[in-house]
């Protein structure tokens, strides 16, 4: 049976395992992502890579990483959240580093293929894929296939415009769906509410330091699952949104599962609770449209890891 | 030369014609849209194929019509323009009627596959296809296939919501794309602006019987084309517009083209700069982000019957 | 002691009162609004002015009338909801009909001067009020004087734009709070939410005819009253938006007092509560800014009246 | 004749006048304002006031100052602009220094009553001012009175809420006119659309270091003037927000003119024709309310000092 690699290279660690053909993860190696970016960057995902083929015989590498990925995948076009990435060339110099093919994927479309191998989206020709983290991510699976679009970026759901003239994004928009429903809008979100509503949000402030500035994003699923109300209302504030964005989404690509991952869901019904209900109140001809399946991701954080390494298997 | 024959089934009138691989039309025609649908228009549509059989050796029947189809094609799900075809099945009793295979889509979707094997899309594996007509349909081609989505109804580009809490839709939501951008919404725009400033309006009321309740689309269009002050800022408004939902759909679909067509169009660059101008303004990471080029339908009101005959050859 | 008569005329009827210095009404009178308006209106006016004055020995005559009334005060310049009284004198023909001095004021300035002097509004410099029917009215007291602005129709609260682009109001614009705050909304949102969700609606739909078009404004009342899902769940909404609108107030306005008045009143807090913490989430400098109490109406229906005998008093 | 001194509280300098009953300015002082607030901004005021009574025989001083006023005005309730001003007491330890009375206002309420009495309103009983700087002030004179509202913070048009989830504004609240409408917005506009098209903008470049981001305030201003597209479009896009929020004021306040004050208003008929259109397409019953003038204030940066001056006498 072959094995591939996958390697997650994230803002903060580079995550490699070797994958075998049912998406089993054998083994891992890790290394921090160097700040400088160009050249350190290379070297740190050639040192996992190096690591994982001493131990297994694998065929071929993918790389799943967070930005615009040229639509040969050979370079980053633009990385947002990673340091000296953009315009830099992957694939070449990291074969002529590691003597295997490379393969390069944008990280949501990586996880969305990951699902639809392994995970929630198995059985299912038409799918998309919103990872909620800090932003929002997104990929897309049509008749089976990647939808990569012409240019190598699509699925950027992150940047449907939600409000016009609303809040800026990093984009250089405004409104942009990331910054009404992703983790960094739930931040904000239960600052506020909590700072206008001290007392209810009480068991939310007792697991920081007991201001609103001292909330952290895991603080409030963790309060929400212990039924505090501010935080309960933060999440639906983003289901809120977040299904009306889905919404918009079922009309362009009508898929039959809209799967949710990224480190918001662990929130799991907590969020997908309103963002189904949403679905539902903005969806246009509700009662006649068939209406998409809003299901968890089931990978967690190796989707990209494993659904690189099944790309580069094929 | 295989021959077959595709049929445009509008809210009016039923166009048919016989077809060749090279999507010339060779012969046509038609029959006014019965208003009470069900059998009658079934009948009227098999009295427009059985003509055109009389006079070419055909193979198969394409029927292009708006609403939603089934994802079997088979029958229509719902249709808000044209009476009495909620849940008519379509292909069966037509094949019986007329003893040849019979395809049905959707029409937007039959205009995209036209354009994009014989039109402004040649060439291009991923495009989208606006029709601004009174209504606003779309259609995508990914890969080089029409996408229809899981369901069949994929591309329903006019219900994007540009508005949140915005104009009410014939879909039950508000804020949709098809009130700030169709033909409907130009009509409604021109009125309002001619009311609002009869001196500067002279020339596009003149056109009618001197009121703004008395202005026509086609109106607009002239005037415009005269260079009406009021005619070219509400094509300027619903440019506009329409540049900001195509900026929403390149970050999902991430197309090469957009090809807007439709009555409207015939506008041409009238509508094509503002809109051009409004998806440079709109799109996200604009710098970065490769630019789909926005471009004219070719195939005019025929569009729809030769995509749908070229479908039904295959 | 003094007596004056107050006249309130409505969209369906004429009611009149004698009203004494403490704002009671010690004998009424009625007709019906005669749908030709003009002559009709100024004589079914006079013959409840005539009845009331031949029962009790009164100075002057105040009138509450729904529209633009002109800054000299004896014109209507427009009237949205009444018949044939766009640019309809009053003044001069009813004092010549009735002989007593005549003051003609707008209904929901009538109203706040009423609940100002006699009502919910007692001891307070600076109030406003909002009546909250079919549409949305509005009066403001400044330092313990009608502010009636330069032209005499200040206080045109329902066309405060809460969404750009929004709904089309009956005045022209778009996304005017009367389209989602007022009686109307209520209706709407309730007639939808049912809808969308017949089992929950089981309650407010019994009140009717069993269907969502079959809702009356008043089952909405009555079955949030209940504890109806739907019906609270419009109640809410209506809520969240007159809340919003109301933080804008307090900007502009500054009033200690914010009198909620007009027939979706009577459901007091149901209505009041969610419009009490949406004027908390939306007003600006909320920590820092004082809050204007959001207070029921106390005179009812007989505000306007009330109001109109007190003005004609001064 | 009776002098006063007015005395103009800025955010980098205090400003005094000794002001004649005509309203000129016969004498001035200034010093910078102490960066610490709180006893060194008293102590600078009381040398500006000293410098300026050893010159005149002056019979009270009036201070006009950003933020919030008590409604007693002896106290700053919250100054966003100015730092160590929240909660301090000024008219007593003022009163005490100089042994004079002290009247404090708010500084767009003294520019309003200005205005009012010696500039752009003379005349005219009902009138706003909005003054555009880097935020948004107003002021509001009611039937010739100044309106300061129950708790002396009325007119604050700068949090009129223009988006609902709009740009998130310093007051805590989203969409305020502010963030749509002030010099800071002409300045980011005017930075985004030089960015986006760097050849239209050469003009507006060339007047600082070349970059997008090297453009000032008053470039934007001198660049307009010179017929400049990307800084006169800068200007047409914040007149149009500003002239809706006045649409909005005068559907609830009714002036008979709105005086446009503060930096921007250099810009004059570039910024007020934008506006003046929009004011029209805006206006809820465009054809029947009766239209605001809207006109440049003619005070300059003195409204405030001779409206404090003036605000004293009384």
């Amino acid at each position: 049976m072959t094995l591939t690699i996958g390697v997650d290279v994230g803002g903060t660690k580079i995550l490699g395992g070797v994958v075998d053909a049912d998406g089993k993860v054998l083994v891992k190696a890790r290394q921090n992502t160097p700040v400088e970016g160009g050249l350190a960057l290379l070297t740190a995902i050639a040192t996992v890579v190096n690591e994982l083929a001493s131990k297994a015989k694998v065929e071929s590498v993918g790389l799943s990483i967070a930005g615009f990925v040229s639509s040969d995948r050979s370079t980053m076009l633009a990385s947002p959240n990673i340091a000296g990435l953009d315009g830099l060339p992957l694939q070449k110099p990291l074969e002529d580093a590691i003597k295997l093919p490379v393969r390069v994927e944008n990280d949501a479309n990586a996880a969305a293929w990951g699902e639809a191998i392994f995970g929630a989206g198995r059985g299912c020709g038409h799918l998309i894929l919103l990872t909620i983290g800090t932003g929002i991510g997104g990929g897309i699976i049509t008749n089976g296939e990647l939808n990569r679009g012409a240019f190598g970026v699509a699925g950027e759901f992150g940047h449907l415009r939600m409000v016009p003239n609303g809040l800026r994004c990093g984009c250089g928009s405004y409104g942009c769906l990331e910054q009404y429903a992703s983790g960094k809008a739930l931040l904000r979100t239960a600052k506020e509410r909590a700072q206008a509503n001290l007392a209810d949000a009480s068991r939310l402030l007792s697991l920081g330091d007991g201001t609103p500035e001292g909330i952290h994003g895991s603080h409030i699923t963790q309060a929400a699952l212990a039924g505090d109300e501010v935080a309960l209302s933060a999440f639906r504030e983003i289901g809120d949104w977040l299904g009306a964005g889905i919404a918009m989404l079922s009309m362009v690509l009508d898929p039959e599962r809209v799967i949710i991952g990224g480190g918001v869901i662990e929130a799991s019904e907590i969020l997908l609770a309103p963002t189904r209900s949403a679905l539902l109140r903005h969806l246009p001809y509700a009662t006649k449209h068939p209406i998409a399946k809003v299901v968890p991701a089931e990978l967690g954080i190796e989707a990209g890891l494993v659904g690189a390494a099944d790309l580069a298997r094929r």
